[in-house]
């Protein structure tokens, strides 16, 4: 950590903030510039040490050197995370997809599409029981119905269930039904629900809040890891920027970017990071090029009468065509999907 | 809702969305263009019209021309909303000032300044005791144990108090001890907690998340509106920006935006909203000349000893000062600070 | 256009707002709706009609149907328009590669350059020799002694060659040594620049500004375009948003949402879009993958001692790397690259 | 200059790096934490030191410590400076004020305009002859026709004139008529032009582009004043922003942070800032509390006729009405206002 002195700082400030450091328990080390004085603080940080020495008097910054996360980082774990559950593989050299509609919304729509989306390739069938709304007057999920079509698909099938948990007191039942425990964007920082999920041994599917920076979505992965749930992927689904002709921005520099910070596998969203239908084909392709470690997709049977997102859905052959795509692309860069 | 059609669209295809729309039990209305068609669709709208029909054949866009929010609308309400609870006044003229430490963190120190603040003209105390934080290895607030101090400040001062409440499950705890619930910008789409606050009769203080849309935002507020609790605050604490010279970036115009579009209170949060101590006076002042309702301000007896936040904290000689020039601009503007 | 009337809107507002339609030459549709009155503008809208109609009184919003770009959609010429100068051919099936130093800094370093990316594939040298900078303390380039390098260089290999153009008074110059002519990111809504360079016939290479919108983006390439110079390429090179961890954030969608609105090709610049040498190998692969018609890369022989860029750009066994992987991706995707 | 190594960086790189750091001229100074080790360069910096560096084998990141503006600095000049011509008084505790239409668009239009805005307080005119226009279809300006009535207009009422400069082949032009260059956002980093109106010594106002950073918006100004102009007012015009509520985002605390880092005077354009009338008195009377030196406002006789920005310009009666409550803010923050 560096503690920036103010150019106007006196000595007696100077000499105030090393000591300040050293009374954090670490070591200081006073640097004199030629227009600007810094003290390097060595050893061991607590994450309030930064807060507290920035508000010093003659201080203009603190910077620090060193990530605030630990189990997630790949200076922690070199090897690449890869998560299993059922056939779904995430990670290590594996593209898991993951496909389905964005609610459940009956026993034939999500059996359908099931059948559909394991025909094409799919390892895993998404799924909304329980759906978080921007609007309280729109259709908030079938609830615990919702769970159990997504097992009867499961028990036709064999696709690994990923669905949402929204709330710490449903997680018990949603890890009842499903395979995958997913965390929206909206509660990326919902931290008790972190911890909740945490404490489960179900894999999770951590969802990037639209204005997290990638610290703030590493420090919510710690949460869960924290708990003890080694099995975290991380899930890029669009940013929210200026740009108004695509529902969020999707970021793809954050594939590589997330495999040089951490070990965990890195799943893509082409669905909402660009909500509309006829962008999320080559982006999805696009991903897999990018090196991603699983994709997340909306697919529906009709998407013209999907009860939310289907302005983003694939019907079934273009999930088809897109799924061949990808495995086109996966082969020439070395992965293999599904 | 307007449904503009592609400049290929056909004759089948307008006839489909056209009968798709009265199928939906609204009007339709055909409008050939020079250039290309569109259709208006009249009648009271539900929220998942406009997603059905985004996915038709032929459809280029869906252009919604109402607002989503009801209750929160000023269409529905013209009169301005005051949240009265002790002393503090928030709207209808009424500049409600609450301050405190991000933290509380012993009872010396709240109870210090809380006599501070009530000294400089504050009518509520802000103080956290369940604490959203980033790292899961940063202090997490004294619980229950912090909201008896709260209680104790209260006694002694009669402030009122507003503090956090991060999850459903703590809601009647929290609600016991403080006068005003805050819901953090974190939280400001965890739609269970806003049910469960909606269901108390405690005031509410809904912090903007860093990304939400001013719909997004009154749509969170129409969630607690909707469960019967009036008594909901809106607080603008600073957007997500590209700017990185201030902690988030403060748009004084939501002020003026939101008191054209909602009855409810505007209350802004210059210290999250900059990040900074040096700047927070100046956006106090300005906030109060752009006409907020309330001011909410981190004030720490010792900010450079805080346990977190305290390099946007104000000490109690600045708060002072602050509440001097802020009282003055709102006298300048026709309105009574606390 | 659709002029959509405040809810309170009297019944002589709506009639002067339809006359004053009418006084546009354009022709009034009224739509009375449940809750609110709309009007229907029809006819050859122009740019100033919107604004005008919108500071109306009883006038909420002004609601546009069309895009304000012509020459440059693609409805207006379906077939991709494909540009071609010497080896480089950008666009309908073709990727073109623009490779080299961010500066020319020497004979020796454009040709070493030069050499090493044709042989990899290469088919258009890339290199500055007027400068942007930041900063008025940085190196600003070689300015004509730069573009002489170019031209030997291109002597040497027969690469076409792409350089950056600042002002509108050395078009000519520049245009008597280059190919392709680059507008930078910085400059593209300079307008005058934009008619001077579409006053020449030499291929454009127009960059997209880090903050502009896409219909901002069209608009800047029809000022070349209505200046009768049909050769122009839209480069993605990244917008501006919260994220720090990469120098700009790279939307890939754009590639596929071009395609969609314009027929002119599209070329990803993953240097700049990243801003860090690990980055960009993969975001190159991701952008054939994505379906763009070229990249434009930064190369440098000994980036460790680049004049500038040095952190963003490749070295030449980087390179070769990125194209091999280029070059199989663009098979899978049914491209061919160089 | 913080040099920061990887945590895996090798004896040998570390070596190597602090090398580098000698040969540049710098002294280094080798810190071995207790995970990583970073190096102090200390010395005078030029620009492209770090940019070299951080490109090194094992280097992590590179850590600028001094701002890399310098005859902008308040560090070099301590005093604020304030901007004199003709009436027009801009810092050091004056507000000034400039109003006007956003384009010249008859004789009739800019003396009615002018009169009105001097009769309210104003001391400057503005109105644009020369009109950066986002489509090429738009109203491009009367050119110099324009810039004949605005010195017409400052004839009859002894205004200062502020008008657009947008190329450098204009800059002689247009300092014949006007008191103030003003340069565009969308030209903020149109180096050219900066050096061209650097080289007069009419006073400068410099737009924020909408995408800058503050340090880049500073290294804006330092290209003007290094060619010798002291007389630079730096104007806050707004940012792109997710938020579609407002034409842009409009940051106050640029304001106080500004005062901080600069001595240069502080503008505020609400117009822009906010692009919705019924915005810009409230963010005006905010802009002043905030502390700005100056106001440049949109007003026209009769926006609903404007050729250009009608929905985002006062009318007389609401200048005048801003006007007085800009005066009471402006006594009550120990301001003179014009």
């Amino acid at each position: 950590m560096i503690v920036v002195m103010d150019k106007g700082a006196t000595p007696d400030q100077i000499k105030h903030m090393a000591e300040r450091v050293e009374s954090l328990g670490l070591k200081s080390h006073v640097i004199q510039g030629t227009e600007r004085t810094v003290i390097a603080a060595i050893g061991e940080k607590r994450a309030e040490m930064k807060e507290s020495l920035a508000s010093g008097p003659g201080v203009e910054d603190v910077v620090p050197i060193l990530a605030p996360y630990k189990v997630a980082s790949r200076e922690v774990k070199k090897e690449p995370t890869q998560v299993v559950v059922r056939d779904l593989k995430v990670g290590a050299g594996m593209v898991g997809v993951m496909a389905g509609p964005c609610s459940v919304e009956s026993e034939e729509q999500i059996i359908t599409t099931a059948r559909a989306v394991k025909a094409a390739g799919a390892t895993a069938l998404r799924g909304g029981a329980f759906k978080p709304r921007t609007s309280p007057y729109s259709f908030q999920g079938m609830k615990e119905a919702g769970l159990k079509l997504l097992a009867a698909a499961r028990e036709e099938t064999g696709l690994a269930i990923v669905t949402e948990v929204m709330s710490t007191e449903d997680v018990e039942l949603v890890a009842k039904y499903t395979d995958v425990l997913q965390v929206g964007a909206r509660n990326m920082q919902n931290y008790r629900l972190l911890e909740a999920v945490g404490q489960t041994r179900t894999p999770v599917l951590l969802k990037r809040g639209p204005s997290a920076t990638m610290e703030e979505f590493l420090l919510a992965a710690e949460y869960i890891l924290n708990e003890g749930n080694p099995n975290v992927m991380l899930c890029e689904r669009g940013i929210r920027t200026f740009e108004a002709h695509t529902r969020f921005t999707l970021p793809l520099a954050s594939v590589p970017y997330l495999h040089h910070k951490t070990h965990l596998p890195v799943v893509i969203d082409p669905s909402h990071g660009t909500g509309h239908t006829y962008l999320v084909p080559d982006m999805a392709v696009a991903s897999v090029a990018a090196g991603c470690d699983g994709l997340i997709l909306e697919v529906h049977p009709d998407p013209e009468r999907a009860m939310s997102d289907g302005y983003q859905s694939l019907n079934i052959p273009q999930f088809e065509e897109t799924m061949k795509r990808c495995r086109a692309v996966a082969t020439a860069v070395g992965k293999t999907l599904s």
